[in-house]
């Protein structure tokens, strides 16, 4: 049991760091136990996603790309639902309370829930002795049975993908002194920009409406490309094939795969990518490909539903099938 | 970091334990990453709250009281507020996966969906190095504008609350060995009560729609009533007059302030209560003790709202005012 003490000390904190985020007339300035999401008739899609220190990030990591990372992984959910972000809570699992860490984390908090227009509607903030934890469940609101679920794929549609997958794998082994770390020891720019896509993922929210629009089925890759396109094509009861050689790549990752470095393999069960992926019909391939045009997103086609139960199968550019010891992180 | 293993250990252990619980149509049986909550015009309300091993129960606590525990203490907000429980998302983090631990944990949790109608719609399950934790964020329905606030209360306003205070602090006081685990030893049914009330709360959801009609202001008592009440004073900007002698105990407790093995203090600042603490007009106080009677539970009168900014005061039997060390429990 961890000592009671002012009875004020947890609601100061609160107040200090928090009742700044909580623009929303629902979040009754974070002075209620509850929040009120109003709906107006709209679907509300509703998503949790939780960050444990050592585990989904480093205990060394900075404090505010920790918080931004907690938001980001649940709003790209609501982006591949094609939903509109509606709001969040937070519930900060803390070992103390420390300024030089919450204010730093409150702060790149505040600045993404302007950017993602997203404001705090509550929260619970809780002490443990063991490692830190930030859980968030995040809203957000589609029309009437329009979110985009992941049974809807076909045979014949075209499984897209958004901007490039791996780096944040590759980020994380950076970070822990693995095969990237020492290949790019003197390309410090290279090195930084994949632990910047492990520690801040950008959501894909600026192409919601345009999933919504087009897609029959979509997802985040958040556990990796090959374990999460298996789940969707579970889901749909369909299988796929997938040109390994079209997966988007960054050119740091390209370039670690072409010396054999990295194999592709190690990329698409890497995790952490939080791109989004959808099928789309053949029709309207190019249109959703045009809106990440517009949007400076890339949308790269990278193979194709078809019947059957089979996992998905992933062809090298000989057509040779790929054989991936593991499609994704699981915790257990 | 932990190892990464077969992708569909994290989905089997979510399918066999949870996906029996999540009976909502807008669940999608746990296949997707989002849920639906459809609104129908209502409000949806929002809370969020989380339980830390060794923080809100003991590493020796039963699973199948942690998680009854887990999904309560949101429950009893919910009932607060005047809602309907809509459903709820959770967030397990879990050092392995234990048969003989997610079994019972995932069966109560079970019961306590069909008791409250409470349905699962979603979660996260994660591992962890450091102590379990439950994180739960559940959602109530109330029509639109109605859900009842902390800022509503007005001077002369009726200070009620349901059923019993103090018996959860006790229960804690029981299984830690303090002075009522002493004073009790030969009184194994009166030890077992106690501990059940801190283990396993009883939200008062039946009360909900009572609470709408009559409250003007209410929350649910879970760190203290002294520093809830004090709480719900300051956000209506009023102050408060409680006859401690009128504050419900139960027989167990009753005797032990009588015996003084305990402080009536220490039960005021307790915590753990999850009963409902509420404001109401004085001509509606009688209707909200009926509706308690015709519910089976207890609701009792304990002081009046005053104008003012000071803290509450607490008077004993002979008008002198306690001195209250502290009001409450605070993480920080």
């Amino acid at each position: 049991m961890t000592t009671p003490q002012s009875p004020s000390a947890e609601d100061s904190l609160i107040a200090r760091y928090f009742k700044p985020l909580a623009t929303d007339p629902g979040a009754f300035g974070l002075v209620d136990d509850a929040a009120i999401l109003s709906s107006s008739g709209d679907d509300i899609v509703v998503t949790t996603d939780a960050v444990v220190e050592g585990v989904h990030y480093l205990a060394t990591d900075p404090p505010d790309t920790i918080a931004r990372k907690a938001l980001r992984v649940n709003l790209s959910d609501i982006a591949a639902k094609g939903a509109v972000p509606a709001g969040f809570v937070l519930t900060l699992a803390l070992r103390g309370k420390e300024d030089g860490w919450l204010r730093p984390f409150a702060d790149a908090l505040g600045e993404d829930v302007k950017i993602f227009a997203c404001p705090l509607l509550g929260g619970d903030t809780v002490s443990t002795p063991g490692p830190q934890m930030v859980s968030i469940t995040a809203f957000g609101r589609v029309p009437k049975g329009r979110m985009v679920g992941r049974t809807g794929a076909r045979p014949g549609d075209r499984i897209l993908v958004t901007g490039t997958i791996g780096d944040a794998a590759l980020g994380l082994d950076v970070l822990t002194g693995g095969k990237a770390a020492a290949a790019l020891v003197s390309d410090p720019a290279a090195k930084e920009a994949l632990v910047s896509r492990y520690r801040v993922p950008q959501p894909r929210n600026v192409l919601a409406q345009a999933v919504r629009d087009h897609a029959t089925a979509a997802m985040d890759v958040s556990d990796g490309l090959a374990g999460d396109l298996t789940k969707l094509c579970a889901a749909s009861g369909v299988s796929a094939t997938v040109d390994v050689a079209s997966v988007p790549l960054s050119a740091v990752a390209a370039g670690l795969v072409a010396r054999n470095t990295i194999c592709v393999e190690t990329l698409l069960a890497g995790g952490d990518d939080y791109e989004v992926l959808c099928t789309v019909p053949p029709a309207e391939s190019d249109a959703l490909i045009a809106a990440g045009k517009v949007a400076g997103v890339a949308v790269t086609a990278i193979g194709t539903i078809v019947a059957g139960q089979e996992r998905p199968r992933f062809l090298d550019g000989q057509g040779r099938e790929l054989t991936l010891t593991r499609l994704s992180y699981s915790h257990f």
